[in-house]
């Protein structure tokens, strides 16, 4: 039993699936596993949107860049191949057809494995995403804590 | 002597480049190294068409990502300026001016140190890949197998 | 105290900047912080153009790289939804607003801190790139010299 964490800076669909088999899979074999959601990776975490959100209200710059971040994980693109999201369909029915989990039933399976997934403070200012837009049971910090989590593991990735 | 670990993800040229140049650098270091190649990863590992392939019958979708994935590595384009194809060609041509080499040598390299290749099963299945597709002398296996071999590392990168 | 060692890869403004913040974070908490830049990561070094360069004559080839590399850190484009620029100019004044520091002070930051930064020689060749238009302060090494430092460091990443 060992310690590992993972960066999801990324936010394409074969990346972040990447991230949850290699998490899943160390969690299973008893590994105590970190994600680090920053970037485009926070897109991972939203969760549907519920009409008006509350909280500190974002600047225009801020409402842009969370407008173009995918509003959920089922709808993070392909990083090659996604022609506007047709490449990511095409990859979703076969992973379906060969009994691949998607994303969603990934990061189900993360949490119930207690997988700790933490969400980058600092890159949510950046993205204008409040808290209250990502998914229950997650934890917030920055830098410092992902320095100390990885000086714990012994594999330490970044996606 | 220790060993290392890296995951081959991404497909392009310039990434799949780096991959092996410190692959076969620690390997000549009397390192023991592990390349697991998952995903677009897996075109590297291609080997020329040798007409009608035998097997599992492939779905119309696996027949179009296995379509769309480069043909060889030699075909992998860069991960930026690729200009369709041109960027690669202009990158590859430098390299032979300045000693550097190409990737069929490198991976022919990485074999002949005894680096161990993995072809991650599940992305074959996604990808719609066969086993009759891939070169000689690799191995094939799971995330299981990948972190075994990690939890033995003193390196892991995700590329 | 330990080790950490980054290979910047990637010259996406917004993963070089991740790549900032991990090292600043671990060399704030007394690590030793080591950053191999190499291919499109090289950009990050670059200095503003000084007139005529002097040095060994590029070939037409090497120019074409070297021209179309950005010309100095803030040039950097962003990995996603960086639209000719604009997405990175409006990331920039949203970094603005919220205090996170710009590459360019990042990078003065960590040379102040003592951050070891290497330019990968071999990768300065493909790309054309001279030390002549690199900043001062800064190693050139190649991948053994990597490998020699990652293998006394806890954290090694690749970005």
């Amino acid at each position: 039993m060992s310690k590992k964490t993972i960066i999801v800076f990324s936010g394409d669909y074969d990346k972040v699936m990447a991230a949850f088999i290699i998490a899943n899979g160390a969690a299973a074999m008893d590994d105590e596993v970190t994600m680090f959601f920053t970037f485009w990776g926070l897109a991972t975490l939203r969760k549907p949107a519920t009409g008006a959100a509350k909280g500190k209200p974002k600047s225009t710059l801020q409402k842009g860049f969370s407008m173009m971040l995918p509003a959920s994980p089922e709808k993070l693109g392909l990083s090659k191949f996604n022609f506007g999201g047709l490449g990511q369909k095409m990859m979703k029915k076969v992973m379906k057809s060969e009994n691949v989990m998607p994303i969603s039933e990934l990061l189900a399976t993360a949490q119930e494995q207690g997988i700790k997934m933490i969400a980058c403070t600092m890159s949510m200012d950046v993205m204008g995403i409040r808290a209250e837009e990502l998914i229950d049971g997650i934890e917030y910090a920055g830098v410092a804590t992902y320095l100390g989590e990885a000086d714990e593991a012994n594999v330490n990735l970044f996606i």
